[in-house]
């Protein structure tokens, strides 16, 4: 048996467990070095056939953290063509389906495929209900009085700690508590710009970021987002030249809805394109404590030297997004964002912001992250294993290595937000692609929240499959 | 001994009881009955040597509550004049000591008489303590999940039973939860205005609702208010004959700062006024609670028959600030609220809804409340009577039936805003009067927060007396 055999015989073993079901869909395989201990081969014939493993799409290599069983999921979806014509200010058509899917949330009899909410089943419920009782009786006076702004500095300064890893080296000082990374991002929209002014933001839109500008009276320029290299920074040069534009608003890890993350050295380039264009740049991080490898990335902010930007997140995605507790460091914005803060509702709750502070500083932040990312990241695998086998041909689907959301790109015809209604009809709640655009873009894509996934709800990707095969049927 | 001497008899008799100290200011004196019975002289006699006592000042009726000792206080402020001329709406200057005052509460070595923040030996803090722990534990998935407004239907159940005392018969479907009464106030006025609007507002206003005004870009008439029947609704009707006004902000009950409370006839006036202008009521109810009286005065909201009233309060003043926790009735606009504050922050924070929820159905908040209320009454009325002792020839003094701040009316040559740098070096911290008005008014007043008050700070009262008076010194 030649060597060339042998690594094609190790891969077919691999594929036929696979196929079997030994290995599921985001299972993790043996590494490199234990299946060439086990099987008793050399460490580089193992190595040539995880290779071709990969090539057919059967696994996945991810960052320091091994080979996964990949999902049988379509193609990502195509990069965006970049039309000059696209870049310019445009106002905002309202929206009122937004409201329908938050409202969807308190529905528990709901497939919850639409808001962005994470698993309640991994939320550390108790340990923090725990907690916060245990501060709440050990900092008595602290509990009731006002938070005044910039709010708990033992919340401050672990948040200040943790986020050395992202590449940050701001003090407690740097930081203003929130509620919720929404209120950070809302916050420094009102702060730099006037109504009429103009926003420029990655596009497909966060749909909650286009409800804030239309409320502050916006004019926006979608730049496009690559569904692997995240905001396309030549498109935002264009942009610039061309334009007057208040303030950048870009989510640079796991975005919503691409699930898109921008390289160190892109978002090197971001800082600096928009520094010396003086454009602030908002940034939001809300998903990067969820990266499916061992390290979280890196922030933009990480190479702001002018105090550009404007890093806002939360632990709505990661610890409880009913205690509310979000932050901003916002550069040299700092006291206008602190006094809009102060302004609008004085301060964020007492008890939460004690709470989470102590979660981070003895709760067991990382090992709880370590739990939930690996959940999320074989929940997104299984459901775009779903996608593959119900949605129609020609259907596309994001691979985040981060957070829990997919963006699904159908064939064109399909209408998504025809698609959402009759969803309603079988209570599974989608988020249609057309409010993540003021221009009436992606009416043929959705966005699906992967956290509430499991085997028992497949039925409903099967439905929603179904009934975009439907409309194809009535088209043709 | 004729009757008449007997009557003066017993007035003089109890007039040295209170110069002695028995009764101390503040002190409840015996009702006519028990008098009557213990000094075996009929209920008549009693009641003219009170009400000749009441004459020469020296104790004072409360409804349904009984006789009490007055405070040495100063006379009242003069009522405003009403100038036309005023009645036109101003841009508005800008005021950066308001985050100053915010930002002395943090100090706990400073003498609080600036922002209004309640007692902390007043709130119930352990009390909140074990219902927060027990309800997080009793509700452990509603505790971690986002209240996704309105919130918490408990907590709305029972703000709407609650509210038949104030004379309301909304249902818990008519309210929305917010981060405290100003976020309230803030997500009405951003409904109801567009920038360059103008408001009408009671005078002097409340500091934070300046900075409001300032940030929306609205403009503001000043609706002169009287020291104790409230909103002068006569230069209201004449503001709304002259200009177009998008909505009117009262602070209907124990007004900040003047402490005035609008009567039932003039309230339904009010509302009625604005009805048939179509001008929408914002109506802030945050000190109603704090009635001290047995029975809470009603709310303006109770005549409302067209959903043309936005009824703002909070538990900030009674419970506990740092929880944060207020509401809006914000009648036909509800749709509007309700969006504005999911895209604003998503909600707010759940566990501390569920605290306060439980607190109002079972924690004694009636209770509760007599004993803050009684509290508060003395504080004040000690506080005034310092300030009789210890300020300058001609200072005024409003005497609120509510609440726990005193508005303070000096001769005209203070500078009120010297007066708060002065006391700033002695660790005393003070509102100036010029913070609440944007029309430069008020330089000679200042608002004093009494929840604070004890005989160990009256050398403070003493200080701020003295720099006064220097201050009157130089310009004589």
């Amino acid at each position: 048996m030649t060597a060339r055999h042998l690594y094609q015989e190790i891969a077919d073993r691999i594929a036929t467990l696979v196929e079997s079901g030994t290995f599921k869909v985001g299972d993790r395989i043996p590494s490199i070095r234990e299946l060439s201990r086990q099987a008793e081969v050399s460490i580089n014939t193992v190595k040539i056939a995880y290779s071709h493993l990969e090539d057919r799409r059967i696994i996945e290599a991810r960052p320091q953290s091994g080979y996964y069983v990949c999902p049988k999921s379509p193609e990502i979806p195509r990069e965006p063509n970049i039309n000059r014509s696209d870049l310019s200010p445009r106002p905002i058509n309202s929206s009122e389906i937004v409201m329908r899917i938050m409202e969807d949330i308190l529905d528990p009899k709901r497939i919850q495929f639409g808001a962005a909410i994470p698993d309640p089943g991994l939320t550390p419920t108790e340990k923090l209900g725990r907690i916060l009782a245990a501060e709440t009786r050990r900092y008595r006076l602290e509990s009731t009085s006002y938070a005044i702004p910039p709010g708990s500095r033992k919340l401050r300064s672990q948040i200040s700690r943790w986020m050395l890893k992202a590449g940050c080296t701001f003090t407690p000082d740097d930081i203003v508590i929130t509620s919720g990374a929404a209120e950070a991002v809302y916050l420094a929209l009102q702060v730099l710009c006037e109504k009429g002014d103009t926003v420029a933001v990655g596009s497909p839109i966060y749909f909650n970021f286009v409800e804030m500008f239309k409320i502050l009276g916006l004019r926006v320029i979608e730049i496009p987002n690559s569904p692997t290299e995240g905001l396309h920074l030549e498109a935002l040069r264009q942009a610039l030249q061309n334009n007057t534009i208040a303030c950048c608003l870009v989510i640079s890890n796991f975005d919503n809805p691409m699930g898109s993350c921008l390289s160190n050295r892109r978002k090197e380039e971001l800082v600096n394109i928009l520094a010396e264009a003086e454009v602030p740049l908002i940034e939001d991080d809300i998903n990067g404590d969820l990266s499916f490898a061992d390290d979280r990335p890196s922030v933009a902010k990480a190479w702001d030297r002018h105090g550009n930007v404007l890093l806002c997140s939360s632990f709505s995605k990661t610890l409880a997004p009913g205690y509310r507790i979000g932050w901003i460091a916002p550069g040299k914005f700092y006291n206008h964002v602190l006094y809009r803060k102060i302004v609008s509702n004085v301060a964020s709750a007492s008890p939460t912001q004690l709470a989470v502070a102590e979660f981070l500083k003895n709760g067991g932040y990382a090992h709880h992250l370590r739990k939930i990312r690996k959940s999320y990241s074989v929940k997104l695998a299984q459901l775009a294993d779903a996608i593959g086998c119900h949605f129609p041909q020609g259907t596309r689907v994001t691979r985040p290595q981060g957070g829990f959301i997919l963006w699904v790109e159908l064939p064109e015809e399909v209408d998504t937000m025809a698609l959402y209604r009759e969803a309603e009809k079988f209570k599974i709640t989608i988020a249609p692609g057309t409010i993540f655009s003021i221009c009436d873009q992606y009416r043929h894509c959705l966005r699906l929240n992967g956290a509430f996934w499991s085997e028992e709800s497949s039925w409903a990707i099967k439905k929603l499959g179904d009934l975009a095969k439907a409309q194809l049927g009535k088209v043709e």
